[in-house]
């Protein structure tokens, strides 16, 4: 958490001039103090300080997963911007109140599906919007870490549906555009981790969905990838492909004895790979907030892919294809 | 059917040597004698009469799927070697039958899954066999035609899942080695082809599998890639990934004002992108004759593709995962 | 000029929060002012100014090449840090008396061949120091720009060699090490562009270099190149080959029924390819101004690569390989 | 030369049905009778015997090079059609003699410079001829076997440019079309290989050559690349640029902890790279007995490429550019 802020602030936020951070408020103060020295920003002696301050026209919540929808809702009541990282919250109740509680307050909300921001992921899905490749027909989206987290983040998470997989659902959304889906039929699988077993949790896991014009999506998951964080996004249609591939952090190839045209590694995980998605992101968030256009990730994306992920559980318990309500 | 037959005598009988065609039986009389003017082989009568010519080691059939029984049960009870294209039927029952007739005859007997002897695709199930990249724990296999058959072909292939699916339950069997497959989920859409419409069949479809020690298996099919007979093979295990990537006919790249690195389109379809696995799997049968070696593909593997492909429609009607039985 | 400095500043100097720009000095006085609206520096009224106030810790040359060695004498006899653009000069002359007057005067000097802290050249580099590719055999250099520049730029370049090729001659020494060139055969024409031929330049060239352990390196330059910037770096030994290839701004391949797996086009020019580079290289000078490094780039490679494109030259006017004397 | 040319037997001539193998001739009678039993053609006593025969329509000259000029000429004036392996001699004034010799004998008469016949190359070539990189401005050739052939071979091969490079000079040329070469720069180094060294050859080379028009041709070689046999063709032009590419036996790529897209090792060397060619060349040449039509290689082709190479020796002997005259 400390690394995943101290990566936000100097890559992301510094990384636009036309903001600052004003306050920061953790429950660990220890964490804030550090975070205050060496941003130059001032400690919150609590959140609805920081929120309600005058100084301050945008929050951002990274906390804890079950504070989202509080703070989401003391920020809008304050008439502040909104960033809020993903998931809304793992009680799709808890998120259906929220929704209640802040309607009709015009403030801009974004959620955190950086993935949208991926200038190759968002070809493919431009692909779609343009017609490049015809009429769609298929995703095939691939997501699997580099290796599994420890057992307090696995106990914390949510399970792997609705922590890791609400990406690619997220995704998949994101290139459907106005076509939802409709159907889901999950498998998962604890293959190799043992902390995975302990918390009753899958490492591995493959979906296909169903959008309402007939689109079949295929997700696969993973928990470990021994050569790296692999994201790949593949867009078919009556006209053609789209395949959004894996990056590497050289264009070297390497050629021996036992090998031609290797590659180095793929980048590790999400902030080497994402990087350039999160700066994107929180440009995109600026401009909301700025010039009050629509967010490119609302509060709806948000609960929709949760709902999918829920449906997936569902299936995944009995076995069955789910058909999926959004109301 | 002529084209193939030319095709399967020019390069894949021909090419060996040690093999000469003596006789051709077709329905068709005309063709027959087609065959026969060009490659010097006689007409025969009857079928009987060809399998049952003491001049005769092996028979080939590759007749029309609903007699493929009766002739496979004809040449094992005369002592001859098999050669019988898939699939073996399209009725289980029947399947079932012609299993019971040649129980105990001591024949060789190959069906014609092509794409076990395919170099490329063997060489991910070699990385499974010797543990190359570790456990096996997920199989991707995307498979789809450059554009749909006719009407006619339609009607009387058998559905999509029996006659074009079969192919890629048959390689996820060859690259599990002895796990077997124990569940399919079964996605299916006419999307884009009038005809496939009229015939009932579907031309777009996506499938989940289980083995029986977890790993899954997706497949995604359709009836028209553009860019021409797309067939990947992607085996992913806790040590590493083999995929198992289209080729094209040159290695050539282009460079223009509008895109870098372009390759030729890959093969057309399955005749170019398979004769040499179609010459190898020939060569196998023939010393499968000679050595009285064991097949590479054996009725077994016939049976158990059309299983689990009756099972993918099973699924496919129910909305459920169905899990299959192999009595 | 103006765009590639408000690039610097923009980019390059800003991106590293231990810098600040202090003075801006120009002949064209109209630009300095535009320089410190934006970036908030101050206009020095004499590049004297600037130089010797007690404020600035470094100086950075980018003015025209003719100044560049005055400016050079000047900050090194006021005891500040230097970064000069490449080349120290187009006379080999002005850079020999330079080289004379800031004899013994220690000072950091960085000279700006930005293509050494490419980290896909510099992993092929690598591959040298570390012998993973055995000893070294061939390098080959493809080094083409998208397209011509205009007459006034061509007439004050100093000439294809001395101006684009002489990156390709520093490029080949980094990689080289300790082993000088010593020879070089030259070929230079005049194919397509109507501005070179007034200028009476060049836009396309070939070079063959030797070094004095027998290494053989090869380059290849043109001033256009319809699909993009071309830098390509083969560096080929006794156990491999490392490629360093083009970068394209996106990972997506693209299908259609004309093509297969096309890439994005590279990146347009030197400013997209080699931003990351510009940044690091700052980044290195920082840390000899700070630390009292050693450059990575020196006087002496500046002088070198000059020399080198001057028995180009010679060559190219003789039909006869040059034998280079750096004395 | 037993291997080769069981290669030439089994893949070449067998695999076309039209042409039969009648006699064998070589000065070892033992392997010329071995031949003989695995072909089934009849030894011959003499060269004049099979070459003289009325059975015979074409003579295949595969024996050692000093003896190729006669045989050309004894063929020629039987009338017979001729393929003769390249070079035609190593000594120009034999090849000219040669000429006079057979001049206005009408015969088919094809020399084996086999890449030629490559389809990933000649696409490169045909990019040139209908103008799909519109004008040509640059070729680069990559040309490096795998390991390095015995003292004998080299003592009998005459040189590294005559033996070797000669393929390249010819590919050029190809390419070319009717732009002759009319300059070389050549570069040669015994870097890594004791036995080149006692056969005063060269392991290591590089050449530029320029055509008529202007345009550039880079020529680089070595006797050994531990990753296979590296047969690149970079074709360049005012419109675009084709690169034809090594080729793999599979189309697998490997993914591990230390490396992605590693694809298998490139073809071993010349048979396994060019076993295609050697039949299509083989198809073309009985084309031209069969319909008198022009051969795609012809003995002005063999002559020139041998120029190419004399003046490529005299530019490396001499330091000077050669100016080429083909009279």
């Amino acid at each position: 958490m400390i690394f995943f802020f101290l990566f936000c602030s100097k890559y992301v936020i510094h990384a636009h001039p036309e903001a600052s951070l004003k306050y920061i408020f953790d429950v660990n103060s220890e964490f804030a103090k550090q975070i205050s020295n060496r941003t130059g920003c001032e400690v919150a002696n609590s959140a609805e300080e920081a929120i309600n301050s005058a100084d301050v026209d945008a929050v951002l919540i990274a906390s804890a997963t079950p504070t989202h929808t509080k703070f989401i809702t003391m920020s809008a009541k304050a008439g502040k911007a909104i960033f809020c990282e993903k998931p809304i919250d793992l009680d799709i109740k808890k998120v259906n109140e929220c929704m209640q509680e802040i309607k009709g307050i015009d403030v801009p909300l974004q959620i955190g599906f950086n993935r949208r921001f991926d200038n190759s992921h968002a070809k493919a899905q431009q692909a779609r919007v343009n017609k490049e490749i015809g009429d769609l027909e298929m995703i095939i989206i691939t997501s699997r870490d580099p290796e599994p987290p420890g057992i307090d983040y696995l106990n914390a998470a949510g399970g792997f549906f609705r922590d890791t997989t609400i990406h690619d659902f997220d995704l998949s959304r994101f290139i459907l555009g106005e076509d939802p889906i409709i159907q889901v039929s999950a498998f998962g699988e604890n293959l190799f981790d043992e902390n995975v077993g302990k918390a009753k949790d899958l490492d591995t896991a493959m979906f296909i969905l169903k959008s309402k014009s007939g689109v079949l999506i295929h997700i696969n998951n993973s928990r470990r990838a021994v050569y790296g964080y692999d994201q790949r996004v593949e867009v078919f249609g009556s006209k053609g492909m789209i395949i959004s591939e894996n990056q590497t952090p050289t264009s070297v190839k390497k050629f021996t004895n036992s090998m031609t045209e290797s590659k180095d590694l793929i980048h590790f995980f999400f902030i080497e790979r994402y990087v350039q998605a999160y700066r994107d992101q929180f440009s995109d968030f600026l401009n909301t907030v700025k010039n009050k256009t629509k967010p490119k990730v609302t509060f709806e994306d948000g609960r929709n892919a949760l709902i999918i992920a829920n449906a997936a559980y569902e299936s995944y318990n009995s076995g069955k294809v789910i058909n999926i309500s959004y109301e």
